[in-house]
């Protein structure tokens, strides 16, 4: 080996020894360094310190997630919603009877506000005439198809784009230390189920939310299907995630990660345990590269679980202040 | 080094790598060699070849086993209805009336005739009370309890030590290639998760089964607790095996274990997927070393799906023949 060749391999080493350290000593880079990033590694270094005090063992080390403006966007209205709205207009050919009915007529008329004053019974009826009434296999497709075809409408982007680079990180960073990560959320578990696994890399099977009835039934072909019927199943939400919790993954999370009041019992669940533990709530600040909103939002409200987060020292992530970037394609 | 030494050095390398080769070579050594151990290693070689054309990315290797008479015996009487029994002679001196009501009268004074004339309104009447109305940390307490000191009636072993050796082996193989596997059981789901990672391998999110409604409260004290209602939330059982396994898991397992007519409808999902998959029954054939039943049996009974195993070539496993072992005692 020549002088300058060795130089170049002895450089390469050092570069890649370099690139390894950085890695090691942020795993978070798309935070800023400031009290919360530390509290979070902090965290993590305790709880998997062999032999320390707040050591828990990798099978306990059960990270939940909200994701609604937790892990990915959530306004001008929730993502399902949006798809809800789309899958009226894409189905309204087969019903005919939708051109003067409410609240779907004003869902194809573009309406908003007789849409919204049709409360929460419209909603409902929006949600089970798109979301139901077909087979398990039948609504991931329809949710695929959406997902690769339809954009926020004033970000521009495919909706799975608007998911949270420092969240992302995050997921990655506990994963890498023997957690395990699950979605828990008041969005429909099958919907989410469609794109968790590609975007969070969270599987199927750790993803808990609102679900409907389903039916085993055997088809005209003889093939057995799961019919999805108009009837809620489980309403993952509020004092429901610690029943999911317990429900769908039988142990107290470590690790539980909310942005409003509908997760303020899935926090205090959290608390409650008896190891180390870390309660975290997303504060949305940055009207400018994302929304601004908490006590007097319409979506995502947050505030009597802020107040708890304040008095029980919660970790309150200011995205404006924490996050460097806020989604992937800023970096 | 000396010669003999040297000797000694190499024989002990040789021992080990044989042993190795033997490790690989039998992965389920109590099993005895046949058609369906055959099938078993085939099916697994087969789904884990990487460019072969029954490859399955290790995602979606999900394996489904019923638990009673699939894991472990379920006679006299299913042990989850043992423990039940159990706890009414526990709880009797918070309940005098039981003295005189039926059917707690009948459990007290060991008549099992006047029992089972009860039928399943008794039944349920004695689950719900053993079962609920305690907070979800008080039930799992009670079966841990009961499983370090209650022991079967004839085998007079805990009942933890009732589990099939050769099944131990099938779920500790399929994980050592890539496989997740899953508990879906007509058997309440704190129940087996009391016991299931510990003896299975098996963690409380992978178990899924049938379950009560239960309730967040916060308690006198300010501590959040879930209680259990007396009312069943999802009986995963028959028709809603595949439900079960939709509702938790949300994909189609590639393999599916049962032993009764239980079973058959997630045979029949897991049949009905368009990749590599594996259908298996445990048929208890073993009057001696375990105990023989099927298409007359009032637990387990294995009729229907048993004709349909035959018919769509399902294998079905022959205890008798098939297993060298019934017990990890008998190794």
């Amino acid at each position: 080996m020549t002088n300058s060749r060795r130089t170049v391999v002895i450089l390469a080493i050092l570069f890649a020894i370099a690139s390894l350290t950085h890695a090691q000593s942020d795993p978070l880079p798309s935070w800023n360094d400031g009290a919360n990033k530390r509290a979070l590694i902090d965290f993590v270094t305790r709880v998997t310190r062999e032999g320390g005090p707040d050591f828990v063992p990798a099978p306990q080390r059960i990270a939940t997630f909200d994701n609604d403006g937790t892990l990915w966007s959530e306004q001008p209205i929730y993502f399902q919603f949006a798809f809800a709205l789309d899958r009226v207009k894409a189905l309204a050919p087969h019903h005919p009877e939708w051109k003067t009915q409410q609240p779907f007529k004003a869902v194809l008329d573009g309406d908003m506000k007789t849409l919204l004053a049709s409360g929460e019974k419209g909603l409902a009826e929006i949600i089970m005439a798109t979301h139901t009434g077909i087979t398990t296999d039948e609504f991931t497709r329809t949710v695929f198809d959406w997902l690769i075809t339809a954009k926020h409408p004033t970000r521009k982007r495919f909706y799975t784009e608007l998911v949270y680079q420092p969240m992302l990180e995050l997921l990655a960073y506990l994963r890498q230390n023997g957690f395990k990560t699950f979605i828990v959320s008041g969005g429909t578990v099958e919907f989410m189920r469609a794109f968790a696994e590609k975007v969070y890399g969270i599987p199927p099977e750790q993803v808990v939310g609102t679900s409907f009835v389903t039916k085993f039934q055997v088809n005209a072909s003889g093939v057995p299907v799961l019919m999805r019927e108009p009837k809620i199943d489980f309403i993952d939400d509020g004092p429901g995630k610690p029943v999911g919790i317990q429900k769908f993954i039988g142990r107290r999370p470590i690790m539980a990660f909310g942005n409003s009041d509908g997760d303020q019992q899935m926090l205090q669940w959290t608390d409650a345990g008896t190891t180390a533990r870390f309660m975290g709530l997303v504060r949305h600040t940055d009207a400018e590269r994302e929304w601004a909103y908490d006590r007097d939002s319409h979506i995502g409200k947050l505030d009597r679980a802020l107040d708890e987060a304040l008095s029980r020292k919660w970790v309150v992530v200011d995205m404006k202040k924490d996050w460097k970037v806020i989604y992937p394609a800023e970096k």
